[in-house]
């Protein structure tokens, strides 16, 4: 219990530093007047639509917590869960909120900041993403630790090994919580985002032939909102539900592998806690390596930020060695081998993102190439690339899985799957998703400053500052994109780890359930019986039949597959439909408010955030409460098998289809930068129409359908996992 | 022993009746003089191309052949093999060849006698169809009983049912020479005429403003190959491979599930066979009811093939239950209707596929829709609804999976997964693939007809008749792609069906090599032993922990799901690259060759079928070798469970993806069609020229990428399962 302690001392650490960075951004100079107004109009914006976001969020999270309160009402569920799932969602959509307030408040400054010199605009924007990076983690372990004690507390110490069990079961339910919260701000700030970026560029380049963020476009406000509510707000929400899952769906692992131990039980799920409990301290001493002298060079700010990730990552490598080592885990060199191939998966996965995407690398190029023959061959190699470029992440992905289950097993690999084994290995991949998450704090920052300095950019054009300073936030947003590969890397990696570790996590809450409803025996057909509580996971793949011949298993396997594909259609129409209607409001004011082309006017900025609020709030329902209701369906007509099957095959092609469609949209829209620099013809050229066009086909598959479908991966798990009970007591085949 | 001689007769009475509506349809006249140029370019650039992609595959044959012999003289495999799968390879390949030798000389006849009439016209194209549709299953029925024959006097009668075990086995592996062959013609084909098409489309309708099949454009008798070899003969091996796998693969399902029943064995091994065989009858009832008065109305001459088509349907679900009846299946009844459940999925899939592709309907009146805001809004909402178009097809098949086991089974719920169940309930899925495709003679003559239908609106084109006669050969173009969706229906559902089949084969394989390796007995960890030759497949699954929480496993499920992605990305790129040197020969020909435009000199049609010949050639290799490398290296790696996870995520990702990609592509080349029938603006307006961009992506989608994907997820099983002995002796983990 000791130890333990470290976890909400870190996350006070972290809540602290968080307040200070802000604090000092907030110090700085917003600017001219003019450049003060357009900062409150993205302001107040962002505000309002999440202002709106949270009341429809707000009455789906009431009900599902008066369907879970029924649940326990009928011993379906324990009665802690409906507050663990509030509690989830709430912090979840805090920590969006914070960061988003934030950005909102340093594009200004940032702008502002870059007239000085490059670097001092870095340290606002770096350190002002660093904000979120924190808020992030401290709320995340403040949220586990509190439940931790509480639950400590309360639960009943039954029998054995069964109390720890019980806890983490019961504290990945507010997992869910967060993946719900999550969901509904990812895809309803992709949508957001999306509409108003593809509205205002539709009617403003390409009719109007205006530049990107002039303030005669109506739509740029919304544009730049867009930005702040989904790639900073939206952002948030889903790595907060990525690191708490991770840490919850190991802790589940831990209590179940080390059942029959109790001393080790205990610090098999603290082991996860405590390891981002270290990774907040690194990922802070990492922030404060991010600096560099005054006048450098777009090289040198790299490396500083890249030193700043670098020397977090190889600080917790080591790291894992001396915690496994002192929580006394016999195999703590397997296991920390287990970290660090997590860690180098995660770097792998960004590298590779990295060479597919980057303008440096021959891909892209060739994408830009193909621009001489038109739009269609653009789209063509743009999706011929991003079809491969699945490849490194996939092979990456599965020597992860393989390495770190085997290295937590000490490399056993005549007696892999015996069921001590199995156990293991499950929790050794599940704390290589812990490792990858661990320094959280610094490559979030590198992330989140990105639409940081994309907003500076916003804020700079629009207050008609000199052009040299969009150049330089420029600069700074092409550094973002850099390094934020890494952070994808991260991102995508630690998901599907953290999937496989749920489809586990599933299993104890299947025993869970099993027992609250009195089913305390397996009984085989061969008659043999193993006791419910004492099941090891390859009784259970034995009893529920979970092998890949059972026709329930593979119906859910098409079925999760298709989820994948059908929810990115959802939200891709949803995005066309939206921006359709931003064209229309656009238009609109060019045609009937005079003088808005000749600047004498100010369009009406503030319809245009409206119609994108409201399209992304009416647009975001249907593919979230699918991803929820989905679920639960499989379970009650297919049962376990087909729970797990729809899991895997959701996972599967989810997993691919997200990589897909971030690095075609990724490579898009770096192949119309290339020519934007002056290649092939250069801006305003055919070749650059044709560039034009993939990026505005790529714009919602990076921005809305693919960063969502990581999320989906994880709710549809998150919620087999709460339902479980329902599965246990009511399957029909 | 007596039904089996149907199988013979129903091969000859198809080939009969192939050989006379050959015979019927070169009576006919092929027009005018230059009409018989016209067609002779075409027919010589094809047989040049089949020529050369038969050298390539040849080469790639006698290798594969060779390894096979060497694992044959080490014991991994029987020494029947080599020969089985090069008759497989051979007939598949014999049947492509019949289907466009004779499409290239009907395309001309049926531009001749459409100036007759539209029931002329559709009586020669159809019937040429047919021609290919019944040279299919001719050929297919012929290997399929010689092969038998041959087996059944060579294979000892060791122990009790074991020798049709092994005979079964043994004819699977043709139906890898059948794959083979038919990945190569697919692939080849469909980066041919995708190459040809983009790039005559590009240079010749975009830059220099000629209609399609103009004869100034040098690539226009490359494009009109490209019908030929990508549709015609591309389809034909790639149906007689589907039509082979689900037949060979019941057999061997029968074999394996009625090993304690000699009597019955033999009857179920021949079940699928008189099925396909009644179906060859019945198919050529429907083909004769395909007719209507000589000025028939489109309405009536759809009505026509429809009726052929659902007679025969409904005739074979009828004639199920006798088959069954008389071959003294206890659940006979159970039995038929898992047939018909698959021949209401074929038609439910196709019914959906219709919806989402035809413009008649909302979604693609969508897509022309959003042609108003450019090409990005035309790609992102095709892309979109593809996406959604995928879930009746997968709800579709899920369905039928659940039934027919069920059904096979008597709806045994509770018992589902025992062991005798299990046999059972997977003959019953086989043996719904092969209703569905039992009547495979007249849905290809409906698939078939169109691309000659196309050709021959090419050759009037060209040879300057009356534009009344291009129209009339649209409209039966037309005609075709609606009644082809039901083909296609059955196409992707059977293949889905087939592939759950050779899963379930290869677990038979499995065993076999077992047997052969002197591996008596299964062993389990907790010291009980099972005798391999009696082990059931639950036994398997067990003992080779074939479970979704093997690591093993899921690493599969990953790699499978990336087989179909990188796959599609390697088409997709392959047309890219090819259809850019085409564009780059249509340029240099109308810059260096005087009086192309004018119509005074011929351009050099010969150059580019040439470069197209070779782009294919060079382009097809590498997706080929990959999906016959990938399965032996994870065999060797991850072992039984490793490629089961692959075949699972494989047929997972690549069914769901090749139906997104078919749909997408054919929705988006319906936008442009509904557009050049006057609507949004006409032809020649903006909207119509972002169609044509929609267009141009969707071609190598559905036509390339997209009915390749169905091999692949075949081809994959198939190599697995002739590897099988490979990976029990030497696999890693």
């Amino acid at each position: 219990m000791n130890y333990f302690y470290l976890v909400p001392i870190a996350s006070i650490v972290a809540l602290f530093f968080a307040y200070y960075f802000f604090k000092r951004m907030m110090r700085e100079s917003e600017g001219t007047e003019r450049m003060q107004t357009i900062a409150r109009y993205v302001r107040e914006g962002a505000m309002s639509y999440l202002k709106q976001q949270y009341k429809v969020v707000t009455l789906v999270f009431i009900i599902l917590a008066l369907v879970f309160a029924v649940m326990a009402y009928f011993g379906l569920q324990n009665s802690w869960v409906p507050f663990a799932f509030l509690t989830g969602g709430f912090f979840s959509g805090l920590a969006g909120f914070f960061g988003m307030k934030t950005a909102t408040y340093a594009s200004a400054r940032t702008a502002n900041a870059v007239q000085r010199s490059l670097n001092s605009g870095l340290q606002i924007a770096f350190r002002s993403g660093a904000v979120m990076g924190l808020v992030v983690v401290g709320l995340a372990l403040l949220d586990i630790s509190a439940w931790y004690l509480i639950l400590d507390y309360f639960v009943d110490d039954a029998d054995g090994g069964h109390k720890l069990v019980m806890i983490t079961t019961t504290m990945l339910t507010f997992g869910m919580g967060a993946s719900t919260q999550a969901l509904f701000a990812r895809v309803g700030g992709g949508i957001y985002t999306k509409a108003a970026d593809v509205g205002a560029d539709l009617v403003g380049k390409v009719e109007a032939g205006i530049p990107e963020d002039d303030p005669r476009n109506p739509a740029t406000i919304a544009d730049n909102v867009g930005d702040n509510v989904g790639d900073v707000a939206g952002m948030g929400a889903d790595l907060y539900e990525s690191y708490c899952g991770s840490i919850l769906s190991t802790a589940a692992l831990g209590a179940s592998a080390f059942v029959l131990n109790p001393s080790m039980q205990q610090n098999a799920v603290f082991a996860p806690m405590i390891i981002a409990a270290i990774g907040v301290f690194l990922s802070i001493i990492g922030i404060f390596i991010v600096r560099t002298k005054e006048q450098a060079t777009m090289r040198q700010l790299m490396d500083a930020l890249n030193r700043g990730v670098n020397v977090s990552a190889l600080l917790i490598a080591i790291s894992a060695f001396g915690i496994l080592y002192l929580l006394g885990f016999s195999n703590w060199v397997g296991l920390s081998f287990s970290v660090i191939s997590g860690l180098l998966a995660g770097i792998i996965i960004g590298q590779g993102t990295e060479y597919f995407t980057s303008h440096s690398y021959k891909p892209t190029r060739m994408i830009a190439e193909s621009a001489k023959t038109g739009p269609a061959t653009v789209i063509i190699s743009g999706m011929g690339t991003g079809f491969i470029s699945t490849v490194i992440p996939v092979v990456t992905i599965v020597m992860a899985i393989l390495i770190s289950y085997l290295a937590a097993i000490r490399f056993d690999v005549t007696n892999m799957m015996a069921a001590e084994n199995l156990s293991m290995g499950l929790y050794g991949i599940a704390i290589a998703a812990v490792g990858m998450l661990s320094t959280l704090g610094i490559t979030l920052a590198t992330d989140a400053y990105g639409p940081i300095a994309d907003n500076a950019g916003g804020n700079a054009e629009m207050s008609g500052l000199d052009p040299e300073v969009r150049k330089r936030t420029d600069a700074l947003d092409a550094l973002g994109n850099t390094t934020a590969a890494t952070g994808k890397g991260f991102a995508i990696g630690s998901a599907a780890l953290t999937a496989l570790a749920l489809m586990a996590s599933y299993m104890e809450e299947i025993r869970i359930g099993m027992l609250r409803l009195g089913s305390d025996v397996l009984l085989f057909p061969d008659g043999e019986t193993v006791e419910v509580a004492r099941a090891s996971f390859v009784d259970f793949m034995n009893y529920f039949q979970v092998t890949l011949m059972n026709p329930k298993v593979l119906a859910g396997i098409f079925l999760g597959s298709m989820m994948a594909f059908l929810f990115c259609g959802l939200t891709m129409n949803a995005v066309g439909r939206a921006a359709q209607r931003m064209v229309e409001e656009v238009r609109r004011q060019f045609r009937e408010i005079q003088g808005i082309m000749t600047g004498e006017t100010t369009p009406d900025y503030a319809r245009c955030v409206e119609i994108s609020t409201k399209g992304a709030q009416r647009e975001m329902l249907l593919p979230s409460l699918l991803t929820i209701a989905v679920p639960v369906f499989v379970g009650l007509l297919l049962g376990v098998a087909g729970v797990m099957g729809l899991l895997a095959g959701g996972l599967g092609a989810g997993f691919v289809l997200a990589i897909f469609m971030a690095n075609s949209g990724g490579a898009w829209d770096n192949a119309k930068k290339y020519i934007e620099e002056g290649h092939l013809g250069g801006k305003g050229s055919e070749a650059h129409k044709a560039t034009v066009v993939g990026d505005t086909v790529g714009d919602p598959f990076k921005d809305t359908s693919g960063p969502s479908l990581n999320i989906l991966v994880k709710l549809m798990s998150m919620v087999s996992i709460v339902m479980a009970g329902l599965t246990v007591a009511w399957s029909l085949l």
